[in-house]
């Protein structure tokens, strides 16, 4: 049995009933569940999480999307955060039994039907991009509505992989497919900025730290922190993490006092983190009692 | 949806088309599923392990018992295990959504069917236990199933919690309630015997240890072990063991090189030791993705 994720964002975060009616519309679909919602005023945006096999999630996400582009009219919209369309970026995250590729083909799935039945021009991004220099969101969004409502029709660069090339008030919308993201924090034992920021920045990607970390320091509740976005857990795993913080930590005489997920993570990111600290060698996903449960049924 | 673990143990290991009936009839039953059986010639038994929703687990173990009574005969089993029935032995274990209470009922149910439909004694032991010096299994099957046979009549303490006061061919059975028992192994940079032997006196209940580890140090492939049972993985978690072996190996000079799960082991205990190591005070299992998937299915 194949179990998807999909983390869809609308550009709504005010009118709590159109945020109902686009959830509801997805929560209806058997198969596919609504795990959390989450509405933000200030970027006027919502984040739904969904889970469930395959179709069913991607059968959501159409509905959710349709919804959106009847009651979202982005010529109207404001918000704080970067945007392009009333539905504005569905990304697929395999969860379980399923593939990268699968969460590829659904995505090129959605986007084919957002395109012919709504009407909706779509953009593959991430995994599921088709162009290199489509991989990256803020590429594909660069503008936002207005600069590509202004552009799409004469630059040929920014013709969708779907869809009409024009804009109606529903925009358009980023389809792609990620692995899992982990929101992880860590705190430290003391409320100095200082070297959070430090610890920070030796981790992190950007400034040549762990290829799948982006981090920041700062001070939560008079504690510092160093808040990340893990990215593929896969490839950097998160005791990697948590180690070399505590390698640098030491550096300034400072400990892990304790961390944090925020949201939901897979099964699977904790059990390699078990599998590190118990040098567990050998241990195999099927080993695990819930595992050969979901292989079998 | 809950979810039970049955390890029921049968007093055949050497005729293979008995061993294949017995285990036919349970994996028939709709909603259980036969995981692995095991079978030893030297010891003439079988140990098979179920998995499933509770009502469906216990209906499969009934017909593998009622088959048991009817191709194997006590009066002529000989093995190295101790055993007092032909179904000797069956553990329901939680796993996923069921608790303990919810295993001693079903131990129950199917003592009280086993008693009526196939006129088996049968004995509570463990967690479903009626009186305090029936938890121990070895005092249940005390003389095994020549010892019982002649004192069940006459000795009033030996009366069966359900079922006849008499031994048929099929023998008695236990039937009872346990945590999961996970077989752990670690493994010492040394061809010595001694520091195993030593650790595992240091780190096990019987000697002064830890209260739910069993332990023993041996050679395997010329490389000292430390091979243990954890019979209550929540009270005393992996990790507790794991770095106390780390310390008593040190005194050695020594430390670990690997370490091995013989068998399953449930999710819960490896994010349990996760959970330790990252220091993640507040994760709830809500936050595990697969969790969320089957509370709401």
């Amino acid at each position: 049995m194949k179990i998807v994720e999909c983390v869809p964002n609308f550009s709504e975060g005010r009118r709590e009933n159109v945020i109902e009616q686009i959830v509801a519309a997805m929560a209806e679909c058997p198969g596919a569940q609504v795990l959390d919602v989450q509405s933000d005023p200030d970027h006027n945006r919502s984040v739904v999480t969904l889970i469930g096999a395959p179709q069913a999630v991607a059968e959501a996400v159409f509905q959710g999307m349709a919804v959106a582009a009847e009651l979202i009219d982005m010529d109207h919209h404001r918000g704080g955060h970067p945007r392009m369309g009333a539905t504005d970026v569905v990304p697929f995250v395999p969860v379980r039994g399923a593939t990268m590729e699968d969460c590829v083909a659904l995505a090129r799935q959605l986007g084919a039907r957002a395109g012919s039945e709504l009407g909706i021009p779509v953009y593959l991004y991430e995994a599921a991009a088709t162009r290199p220099d489509r991989r990256n969101l803020a590429n594909v969004r660069r503008g936002e509505y207005e600069g590509l409502k202004a552009e799409v029709a004469t630059n040929r660069d920014r013709a969708p992989d779907y869809g009409p090339s024009v804009l109606g008030t529903a925009g358009a919308t980023a389809i792609g497919a990620r692995p899992p993201l982990i929101a992880y924090n860590v705190y430290l034992n003391t409320d100095d900025v200082e070297p959070a920021k430090a610890i920070a920045k030796a981790i992190r990607h950007s400034s040549g730290g762990l290829r799948y970390v982006k981090a920041m320091g700062l001070i939560v509740e008079g504690q510092a922190q160093i808040s990340m976005n893990l990215t593929d857990y896969r490839r950097t795993p998160i005791h990697r993490v948590t180690e070399l913080i505590r390698s640098e930590a030491a550096r300034f005489g400072l400990a892990i006092v304790r961390s944090e997920v925020v949201g939901l993570l897979p099964a699977e990111a904790l059990i390699d983190a078990a599998r590190f600290y118990l040098q567990l060698a050998d241990l195999s996903s099927s080993q695990v009692l819930e595992n050969r449960l979901s292989d079998e049924e």
